[in-house]
């Protein structure tokens, strides 16, 4: 059970919906902020932004978020599932570009520290033809998500168990974005 | 020097405000973010908020944010500094009021991870008359400075040295707010 009352069944709104919905001055910049990161258009695909969202999720063992978004970047991955679930399992071997694995380095490290990102890391992402927005969005995307994780757990938001309880949200937010993500009265 | 080409002096625009102006649609939604936290109608002063930003920053270990915020606090406080460095110096000893305390340990149980805030943390507020709107700002404000630390750092800009490299700022924020944050092309 959340840690505080939100004012709704957790079942009907659960992980950050119930949040956006008890704090609507809130829910609206945040709201924002992962449209403009996750959706707008960027020459990081959709699939790839969401799957970084998902990895650091995952990393901070935050089960709705990555939840959420591995159904979010699975609905926008050719892959699908399979490939979210090889690169949660190990990056090294997953089959995707050096560019995007180089990425997904960078945001492991944001996920431990800012200050573990080196000079490395930020080369070797642009030896594969990063650029520098791309690694500006991918360390935002990657502190992001180490805000909305302590969020939803943080305040002790229900995550429902199984893929299947994710499909809806996939769908809409990928038809309609993140300002449907906040709840109607 | 900050990993990617920012395009701008980063004495001239240090930490966050040169992200900021590197990266205005990413700038607008987290502004909004830090108004409504830090600076909106709140029971909770806005100095006491901004404490809790800067004893984040502090045990994330980012220099610019916590400098900055330890400068809003500071100017917004009627102690001053000394309240500053004596909560970041031993939390349990500080001369603040029991309610506050027990809101700065939940802000430093977000800072290790979302899964470290306890019930018994939430009780022991809530015993002190701490409120669910006052408990959920928290581990907001305490989740949010968890991303712009990480950003902050992740992209490896400057923090200038010394308090007076502050001052102007913290009287921009509390005259003009978080919108003043962003820099004029």
């Amino acid at each position: 059970m959340a840690h505080i009352d939100l004012g709704a069944d957790e079942k009907t709104f659960p992980g950050i919906s119930g949040l956006m919905r008890y704090r609507r001055e809130t829910a609206k910049p945040l709201s924002e902020l992962a449209e403009v990161l996750l959706r707008a258009p960027n020459t990081l695909p959709a699939g790839e932004r969401e799957l970084i969202a998902a990895y650091v999720s995952g990393r901070n063992d935050c089960d709705f978020c990555c939840a959420s978004h591995s159904a979010f970047a699975a609905a926008q991955l050719d892959e699908g599932y399979d490939l979210v679930d090889q690169v949660r399992a190990d990056l090294d071997s997953a089959p995707i570009s050096a560019k995007l694995r180089a990425l997904l380095r960078i945001a492991g490290a944001v996920q431990i520290s800012g200050r573990e990102v080196t000079s490395e890391l930020v080369d070797a992402a642009r030896a594969q033809g990063a650029t520098d927005m791309e690694i500006h969005d991918t360390v935002l995307i990657a502190a992001a998500f180490c805000m909305f994780n302590r969020y939803v757990d943080g305040l002790g938001t229900f995550a429902p168990p199984g893929r299947e309880a994710y499909a809806e949200s996939a769908r809409r937010i990928v038809e309609h974005g993140y300002g449907a993500a906040i709840p109607a009265e």
